[in-house]
Order: structure tokens, then C-alpha cells, then sequence
């Protein structure tokens, strides 16, 4: 996928993954700091985000896999070719093992959440092998290319081993929101920054970029910080945003429960409403 | 023990020891989860499968270390000649160096089960060690190797410095069901890699792999993150089957206590049942 | 900044929030371990700190950034010089990206001090950041340049990442006053590193440095390691008189609730007394 | 000191000390064990070895640094000579740095054990960072020299920072015997050690080793693995002649108490006996 839809794609993938992690992690935790100690157990709604994302995680895979087989410059499932002695489309076929391991973190997030006997944590644990299995290829991947190609691909590499030693330590950690936002940023980032290597590498309009010229090795650093500080910004909004809504509407829907509705509720947050009233 | 063989049998011991460990902590997590919170002594056949480990540990050990060194081109427990000025077959001396290590976590494993006065940890502690030196010593095999040699021993490198450094965490963490199941993966991981680097590099049939070719390099590394995946499966596999062959056969175990034997029991329970009994 | 000022403004910015770190955790510490365990909100002087800090924080990274920007040799907020294909003073775009993590980290000093509603650690953690960013950059900094000069550069960086590492940790162990000291230890070794590189790669006096000789790479390895052990000291008296002081005065506070004023008390108190008193 | 000597001095040092902590943590041990939870303060007698051994570490800081500074060709704290414009003796000064260090570590054992102002873990924290500088020190000490001299320094640095490591450890985790006796164990193996790069580098008999042979590199490698053993091995035996003796004094002591005095008290109980009785 050397062109720039192909790093348009996994980019658009995990901007979106990152954004619905801050969300569903606000929400968890709106969740858990407005209820009493004593109750335990994720309300349904929760649970059916949880579903929602496994199951969108193991359909992502499973399509990311067949389409990386059986696109027309693809294997076709064929790994060794006999005749001339040689490996086919190794990149398709390394790709489609990134997706598989992100495939098992889906198995483990609905099995975890489906069921108690799973141990806790198995859900973090898959995705940050899922993310170490993705920079670990990608490491072995960049290997005796230009400088700039090289350096922009292990940039990126920070951003997922970052995430993936987060989302690690949240599997000793359970519930602390930094960390949960943090592997949302790092996901944000991932994403951002594949677009940003999209553009470096396979420009829309202008020239080429000089692959060995050491200002753009540098800039592209500097650049990296400045995707950083605006994935923190994004996170940051997005939980702003999430949070007050869920306050907003969470009190009238307690106004609800005590019988006083008012006609003037308005209709965004009928949604939200409708999910908090399946916890009741 | 440059030959497949060579590869082969280190292999199996590690797969082994790999289900080995899945099925006792799988044990061990039942016992844990089934008793009340009041009772904490290890019951009697869960410190006699800790006894078993920790025997078998040291006599594989021990025998391991008079193979190497007694073997027809072994050095009969000579290092150095000092007719020829150099060290005797150093190959095997670091190999009867690792098996030592993996006797004294043997040897710690028994001591700790016995005695309460072995401070709690030292079983895991002694395991990562050994785990480290295997590492270690590896390490500085690999140097000077055609690139695709030194390739695959040093992923192998990630399967036993992942344990390592899974067990050592297990020293603070106790009884962490995740960490525990870990463990066993990277040591299925690192017996069925064995196996593939002995398949690569001393091809049973077929020709020789070319040991420069970046392709197979790429291939290679794929293919650890395949058996990666493969090693996943089979400790959730053996998992799931262990659990829920002690909960059927513990159910009918507490049939029995409260005077209901069913004739009906199945053969298949009856070991089972007799070691849940000891528990009594 | 390639000058002995442009070190040495650096130098005292961090030198001086060094010793501030200093005195604001061990006043923390004094209040935290002198209140009864029941009281849990900081009192409002502790927190005017966190605020003044904070604002701080955000006027110099503001400041900072325009120097940068607008001097007279500056990029004048130009990227990108179309004319020349080239990038403009990438050096101070670089100096401002650092600048503009410590900004974001001083707003989440801000904001976390003000709302409860921001996790808890949140400052710490952006502080963590903008000490990882600035060492981050500072590494593909240092590329190609002589050899004490990369020497010199690379030793910053034990202190920026020891910093980034210490701070990090107190996201999880909160209060810990062994790991805020250190924290301010490390700045404090930063900054006079800072001037430590001013003197020696642009001498006020006396002949220029062989940057490539042995010696005098060895010379500054173990000249860090003496600036280390100041700042420990100058940590370690800061401390004790900020402790004592603190001692001293809040005896003399304590008196006065109780009304037996003491027309002795010395001037040197009131200030401290006048904040002390804010408490009650 | 590049002779035999120079390397023996320091083993031999390290060695005792690691035997001294040895039997300190496990009197430690013992005490912890053997009191009920109310008692928190530290018995005189256990007091009195921290303040032993902090006034050791000053007083033998304090001689290594005047030795290495005024022997006949030591630099007699001259630093840079003008008129040749070269260091002088920076081996030396190097030397006295890490004395310095450990001179600090037992400044801080004796002052956190001397008042209770001193956060805790001081002590440790200290001892850590003077391994740290240690080996830090030692890492760019050993650049450009003959392989196996390279190779066998470098192997030091793995019990120093593997020391340095579990004794910041011990920072957060408090009275963890593991931690303890794990450091005791990385005194030991870096004391053995240190007499091994005499044995290697300035052989006392026999002929010089071959430097750049590689199966040198390869008996080295091992034979570090064979002193790690042996360290654990003296830890062990050390520890156990330790608990034991004190078990069966310990027990003689209890008799004394309820006025049971035998007479046939063995006279190496005595000395024993004596600190014992400072406990109550």
C-alpha cells in the first residue's frame, strides 16, 4: 500500500478508534464517579459499548485481512512461490497479521466483557500485544530505506509503543483515567501521524521531499511534538464535551426519576437520555 | 548441537513445561477463586504438583548437564587444554551453564514449597533468573552469524526476555492469573520457535534457506508473531478445557460430600476426584 | 542561541524552578504531615503557590515563544521559505515547540488546582511530557557535531529523562516526597548543566575546548557527576531550612491562637505567619 | 591502579560488604518476623549496625579518596595542569568521585536513621545512585580498549546496575527480604568479579590472556553466569547460618526472660545474647 491511501486508511481507523475510546472512557468513568461505592457492576449500556467495539474490532480485522489477500496485486493467500523461488507480497501478508492481533484484542474485549471467568485485564493486555506486535513489525519494516522514510516510520513507532506499554499498564491499573486518555492520545496521534506520512512520502500536489536532507529530518521531528500537542488538545475537548453533556443530561434525567419532566427538554439529548435510563 | 535434533529437544521440553505450567495455575486459580477467603494454606495436591515441578526441574537439569558433558564429543567435564592453549568445547559448557540455572530455580521451587521460612517469591524469582541467563548467554551467541542466524536467535531473545521479565513481575504480583498464563505462553512460544529455528536452519527436506536473503528475514519475523498467535490459542484452549474439567468434576465432588453419589460418574472424573478429595 | 547567553537563560529559569520545586514540596510535605489525617483539602496558600507556578509557567512559555519568534535574527512565525526552498530557523521553532510543552503544562497545573472534575496527576504528567519532549528533541539535536559537543548534549539528557522519569512515577505514588525532591534535583542539576555546556563550548575566557579530545570527554563525564552531587546538597540545605523556618514560625503561630502573643516575635516570621494564618 | 592490587582492593570491599548486608537484612528479618505488628521502632541493637555501618562507608569514603588523591602519583588534588594544558591523573579523580558517592550514601544511612525527619528510603535512594554513578562512570571508562578488556568491565556493570535497580526498588518496596538479600547478592557477585578482572587482565602467574580472542570473550561470558551462582549460593548458605543461630539464641533468650537460666549455654550464644537483651 505504498501510496497515500494507503496510510489514509489505517490513519482515518485509529483517529476514529482514539476519539471513541475518550468517549466510551469518559463515559465509564462519569460512570463510576457518580455512583455509589457499593454497586459493582457495569450498567448494560456500558457493556453494549464494549460489545459494539469488540465486535466492529473483529469485522475490522477480518475485512483488513480478506482485503489485503485478495485485493487484485494481492496473495491470494499463496505465502511461497514455488517456481520462482520466492516469498509473495510479504507486505500484504505482514499487514494482515497486524490486523489478525488486533482481531484477538476484539475475541478478548466481548469474551471479557461477556463473561466473569475471563480474567480481568485481558481486553488491555491483547491490545497492547496488539500494538507491540504492529511496532514490531514495523520496526523489522524500515530497515535500509532513506533517511527520512526511515525516520518517519520509527517516529510513528513511538506513538505505538507508547500506547502499547499504556495500555500495559492498565492491566495492573484498572479504572485510572490518565491512563485510559492517554492510550486514547496515543491512538489519536497513530492516526494523525499516519496521514502526516502520507503526505511527507506520497505528496497530493508539489514536489517530492528531498528523502535525505537533514532539515526535513528535523522539522519532521519538531513536527511530530506539535501532532502531539494537538491529539492532547483533541482528547482533552472531546472529554470536555462528553463529560458536561452526560452532566447536563444526567440531571434532568434525575428530574425524571423524581417526576418533575419538563416539556423543554431538548432533543440532543433525547439519546443520551434513553441510554441512561437503561441503567435505571 | 548444531543440528535439528539439537534444536528439537530443548523445543519440546519448553512446549511441554509451557502446558505444564498452564495446567497448574489454571489448579491453582480454581483452588483460589472455589475456597472462602478465610483458608489459605495450599492444599496437599497443589504442593505435590509444586514438588513434581521442582523434582522434575532438577533431574532434567542434572541429566541435561552430563549429556552435554559426557557425550561422545562432549569435554568429559574438562575447560581447558593446555597442551593446544584453548578452552574445551565452550558450546557445551554454556549449555550445562543454562541447565544449572534452571536447576537451582528447581531446587528454590521445592525449598519454598517445603518450608515456610524461604521467603515467598523465590521460586519466581530464581525461574526469571534462569530465564535471564538463558537470555544472556544467547545474547552473545549470536554474534558473528550469517544474518538470517543471528536473526532468528535473537527473536528468540523476545520470547525469553518477555519471560523473564513476566516472571520477575510475578515476585511482586502474586497470584495474578494473567501473569501466570503469560509465563506459559512464552515458554510454548519459545519451544515451538525452537522448533522453527531447527526447521530453518537444518531443514529436514527440501534446500537450504538462503541466510542473507532479506525476504526470509521479513518471512521470519512474521512468522514469530504466527506462533505468537498459535502459542495465544493453545494456553486459552488448554485453559478453558482444565477449568471446565474441574468444575464439572468438583460439582460431582460436592455431590458426593453431601451423600448423593451418582453411579453415572464418568471414568474420565475419577483421577480428578480423587486428588479434589485430598483436599478435604 | 548559539552563545554562552543562550545557555545561560535556560541555566537560571531551570536553577530557579529547581529551588521553587524545593520549597513548595517541602512546605506541602510540612503540611501534609503535620495536619490530623482527617483533613484532606489543600489550604489556600498551598494552592496560591500551585496557581502562581502555574501562571507562571504560562508567561514565560508564552514569552518564550514571541522571543523566539520575533528577535531579530528570528524565523518571524515563517515555516517555510518558499522563495529558497528551504525551512526557516528550524532551531528556534524547536526552542519553541519545548516552550510550548511547558505552557501546556503549566495550564494543567492551573486547571487541575482549580477543578476537581481534572484527574488527579494531570500535572504531573504534562510536566513529565514537556521534560520528555524537550529531551526528545534535544536528541536528534545532537546528531553529527563534534564529539564533547554531542558528549556534552547527550549528558543533559540523564537529567531531562531522569526528571521525565521521576515525574512520571509521582503520577502513581502521589506524595511521595522523596520523588518531588528528586524532581527538583534534577532541574536543578539541568540547569546548572546548562551553564556547565555554556562555559565550556563558548568560554567567557581563556583558550577554546579540543572538542575531540579523550581527556576532556572523560573530564566532563565525571564533572556531571560532581554537578549531581550539588544539587543534591543544595536540595538537601534548601530543605532544612525551609523545614526549620517552617518549624520555627508555625510554633510561634500556634502561640498566637492560643493568645499569648510575644511582642519578641522577629519580622522574618511575619511573612510566613501571615500565610500560616491563612490556614486557620 | 591498572595492577592486580587495584582491582582487589575494591573486591574485596564489596565482597565483605555484601556479606555484612547479608547478615544485617536477615537480623532485620528476624526482628520483623518475630515481633507482633504493634511494635513499629527499630531495636537499639538493629540501630546500632546502621549507624556502623553509615560511619564505614564515610570513614573508608573518606581514605579512598585522600589514597587515590595523595599516593605517590596521584594527582594531590590538582586538577588541570597549566603548563602542559592537560587533566591530571583523571583516573584518579574519577575514583574519588565514586568514593564521594558512596561517602554520600552513608552520610544519608546515618542521618535517616538517626531522625525520623528524613523521609524514608533515603538511605537507599542514595546507595542506589551511588551504584548509578558508579556505572555510569564505568560505561565510558571502558570505550576504546581491547575487546575482552571492554567485555569483561562491561559484564560489571550488569551486577552494578542490576544492584543499582533492585536497590531503587527498595526505595518503594519496604522491607521486601528478596529486594535485600538481591543486593547483598550484587555486592557479592561485583566483589568476586572485580578479583576475576585482576585474575584475567594482570594475571599473577602463567601467560597473559589473548584479548581479542573470541573463545576469551565466550569463557568470560560464562564464567560471570558461574560467579552469579556462586553469589546466590553464599547468600544463601550466609542467610541460613544466620536465621538459624539466632533461632537457637533467640529461643535461649525467651528461657532467661522466664527466669530458666541454663548453665549449659554455649559461650557462642553469648554475644548474641547481649544485643538481644538490648531489644527489651
Amino acid at each position: 500500500m505504498a501510496n497515500f491511501g494507503g496510510h489514509a486508511i489505517p490513519g482515518t481507523f485509529f483517529l476514529f478508534y482514539g476519539f471513541w475510546l475518550t468517549v466510551k472512557h469518559i463515559r465509564q468513568h462519569y460512570w463510576r464517579t457518580s455512583q455509589p461505592k457499593g454497586r459493582q457492576n457495569m450498567p448494560p449500556f456500558l457493556k453494549r459499548m464494549e460489545y459494539f467495539e469488540g465486535g466492529l474490532q473483529i469485522f475490522a480485522a477480518f475485512v483488513g485481512i480478506m482485503v489485503e489477500q485478495f485485493v487484485v496485486d494481492g496473495p491470494h493467500a499463496r505465502l511461497y512461490d514455488k517456481e520462482n523461488n520466492s516469498w509473495v507480497k510479504l507486505m500484504n501478508w505482514q499487514h494482515s497479521t497486524m490486523y489478525l492481533f488486533f482481531g484477538i484484542a476484539g475475541i478478548a474485549l466481548v469474551a471479557s466483557t461477556a463473561s466473569k471467568l475471563v480474567p480481568s485485564g485481558v481486553d488491555r493486555f491483547t491490545l497492547s500485544l496488539a500494538l507491540f506486535v504492529e511496532g514490531f513489525l514495523f520496526y523489522y519494516h524500515v530497515h535500509s530505506r532513506p533517511h527520512l522514510d526511515a525516520h518517519i516510520h520509527s517516529l510513528l513507532l513511538v506513538a505505538v509503543f507508547g500506547g502499547s506499554a499504556g495500555t500495559m499498564l492498565e492491566v495492573f491499573m484498572r479504572d485510572n483515567i490518565l491512563l485510559e486518555l492517554f492510550k486514547a492520545c496515543m491512538f489519536i496521534l497513530q492516526g494523525s501521524w499516519f496521514y502526516q506520512i502520507g503526505f511527507v512520502l506520497y505528496p497530493l500536489s508539489g514536489p517530492q521531499w528531498d528523502l535525505e536532507m537533514h532539515d526535513n529530518v528535523m522539522f519532521v521531528t519538531m513536527c511530530f511534538c506539535w501532532h502531539l500537542a494537538i491529539a492532547l488538545l483533541l482528547v482533552t475537548f472531546t472529554s470536555s464535551v462528553v463529560w458536561f453533556t452526560l452532566k447536563r443530561c444526567s440531571g434532568r434525567g434525575q428530574d425524571i426519576e423524581i417526576g418533575m419532566r419538563k416539556t423543554s427538554s431538548k432533543a440532543s439529548c433525547q439519546k443520551a437520555l434513553l441510554e441512561e435510563s437503561d441503567e435505571e
